[in-house]
């Protein structure tokens, strides 16, 4: 039987931006096993100090006197209690926010935070009038496609970019196209940037959420990269906060992909409205994570480890593939690395490529190395434009023989490809 | 700042059901504690052998391999391949049910399953119709009033009563009214029945599965409750399968309540729709229940432990309620128990009662006893029926004291509620 969908189950059942292409990157990994340089892989590294901490606090959750009452009983969809406890410690004692429990919702992974948001905000609202999710920077999250449940809802906008030295660029929020209005539902992006590594300043996310309020309309921050875990960031970056900022973690990124434990923090009133929809669509998160995540955070270990052995992983791995790029790239093709400021991602732009994105990443696999296009990263871009098919990403969870391998390959199709 | 909610919104940010009741149940509990027989809890006891069997597991997981795998790597969005391959294997090798990993999905709980099936088959269609998502014979599981993304969209009809024995009394689901046709998206009702007992019988299941198969509509059969776990069956019933039937379990009731596994088993055109609406709004579930759920099931101990501790333990708390019923109860009032075929509930009504549910919870209230009233038990089920206002819930979660004491203060209120 082929399934009857509603409007929203035929959007929902189509797959979005990467995922759409991840067939054809597992089928061509599983065809020849073991003779890939794989750069395309989202799934963050697992590093043996990270893995041993969470085997130690999985120890010690078993050892005592909770377990039961963890894995045994149902919870609050607000969240377990001591990671809510913790959260409110941590930021309150380090940012000095000044939040309490009541601003803390804790989500099966970020990703269904954005759910709620992009459909609790977004969509159609009382008075017939759509109001869009805005995503003031694109590319960003490929992800951010799949969670309005109307096609339309989704609204990006074309950065500004800034060549800010030889094979160097760098996007910035371009204000006069941006459009935060009374027709805006919420704002959301990441910050620092999947997929490109571009942290937005302060001064211009202050900006955004400045903006936003003279409207009434909540900023959803994607910080699943930002400080103070996993705190995989480059650059100068302090998290901004506000009444109308939704402030949104995750502990992906920090060795529990797996565990789907997603933290937003925000006003009160925003957090009840999304905690409710939480309640009523999957009554709450699941609570092993959550009961490591609270040892790892009220301890100190999680914002710890992040510093001293996340973030200088993955930053060493960027300034490696900088190198490989310099060396190996032909110096009169207008190639450009975006400005690596964070994240586990490095983002090639081929400015004037005379053939898609698409086809560059053809041409690479026959070199035996995988990357993904950048075309998916442009989710509620709607306009056309060149830049959108001239771009790759390449993740930093390879290792450096690799990311040097790859660069070279990469290097190789792209002289090819200007002559 | 108030939030501007979408409509959406507005329908997901309340409460329903017995959630809305809960802060009055919680704020009694909590204004003189130990002082109540509480009989209102729907979170399932920690039941030591089973608290055991997920330590040990978990154990087994930090001494073994895949620890870091498990909890390090985000996973596919169908599930945990082990997991999936346990379900298939048992339910081929078991039931003879011929399926493969296909019909298979893993969500976040069930509550998730019937949020993504309610939406992605119930709702506005691409036609501007308005398909129902049909709950045969209300009461039924309070949760389903939640899933729906519009209120319009959950459909409940009344039941046959058929009383069968003195104050003894059971719901059948009645075909004169239920209406299954081609504006019906999917049917859904949870058997054995939360909050009843109620297991509506094969024949009749057979009954709804064709009737539902002539409009090609879905039936989700909420098993949280049945057999092969937790079992908690105390009757004949035979799981129907069949290509429009969508078998949903859940890890919940077998002592894994926090860990959110609920398990779909369908056509594979159903699961793949519910899957990508997953892989949208969550990626996927988190993998520690789900690691230990597949050592659990394909050891075979999670079917054995639930014949030999669940099932008799609730099996024993039903028989001894009923009794405590038949002694304390007035024989001359028309008050009739639900007969009890499983679940962990009992499910009283009191016919022509002059009040309602919630002056006799209150009434009870004042005993120190705590129920929880039957008009949240009704989603979907729009017509006004006093039967509504007629019923309680009883928790066979409570010791063996306190149900025998819980069913002398319930009596003490009835009497005096008749005359």
């Amino acid at each position: 039987m082929q399934p009857h969908l509603s409007q929203i189950g035929q959007k929902m059942s189509q797959l979005t931006g990467v995922r759409a292409i991840m067939k054809d990157i597992i089928e061509t990994l599983q065809s020849e096993p073991g003779k890939w340089v794989n750069l395309s892989a989202g799934n963050p590294l697992i590093l043996p100090e990270i893995e041993a901490m969470w085997r130690d606090y999985t120890q010690q959750l078993l050892a005592g006197p909770h377990f039961g009452e963890v894995v045994g009983r149902y919870g609050a969809s607000q969240g377990y209690e001591p990671l809510i406890e913790a959260v409110v410690d941590w930021f309150n004692s380090h940012y000095g926010w000044g939040i309490t429990r009541r601003n803390v919702l804790i989500t099966p992974g970020s990703q269904s935070l954005y759910f709620y948001a992009a459909n609790c905000l977004g969509g159609v609202d009382a008075d017939g009038m759509l109001r869009k999710i805005v995503l003031p920077l694109s590319p960003d999250y490929t992800g951010y496609g799949g969670v309005t449940l109307n096609a339309e809802t989704l609204q990006a906008y074309k950065p500004t970019i800034d060549i800010i030295a030889p094979h160097r660029f760098k996007y910035r929020p371009d204000f006069a196209q941006m459009q935060i209005d009374d027709t805006t539902g919420a704002v959301l992006f990441s910050r620092p940037c999947n997929p490109t590594g571009n942290v937005i300043s302060d001064a211009e996310t202050q900006q955004i959420v400045d903006l936003a309020a003279q409207y009434n309309v909540p900023v959803f921050i994607d910080s699943a990269y930002a400080l103070p875990f996993p705190n995989l960031v480059f650059t100068e970056m302090t998290p901004v906060f506000g009444e109308n900022v939704v402030h949104c973690l995750s502990l992906s990124k920090v060795g529990l992909p797996g565990e789907r434990v997603g933290i937003a923090i925000g006003d009160e009133r925003n957090i009840h409205a999304l905690e409710c929809f939480q309640a009523n669509a999957s009554i709450h998160s699941s609570r092993y994570g959550q009961a490591l995540a609270a040892q790892a955070i009220s301890s100190g270990e999680l914002a710890r480890l992040s510093l001293s052995v996340i973030k200088p992983h993955y930053q060493r791995k960027a300034a490696l593939l900088t190198a490989a790029f310099d060396r190996e790239m032909p110096n009169d093709v207008p190639w450009y690395l975006h400005k690596a400021e964070g994240a586990i991602f490095a983002w090639l732009w081929l400015k004037d490529l005379p053939m898609t994105d698409w086809d560059v990443y053809r041409k690479i696999k026959q070199e035996h190395v995988i990357v993904v296009p950048g075309s998916p990263f442009f989710p509620g871009l709607k306009e056309e434009w060149a830049h959108k098919q001239q771009c790759l990403r390449i993740s930093l969870t390879a290792s450096e023989e690799d990311l040097e391998a790859g660069a070279a390959a990469i290097a190789r199709v792209v002289k090819k490809a200007y002559v």
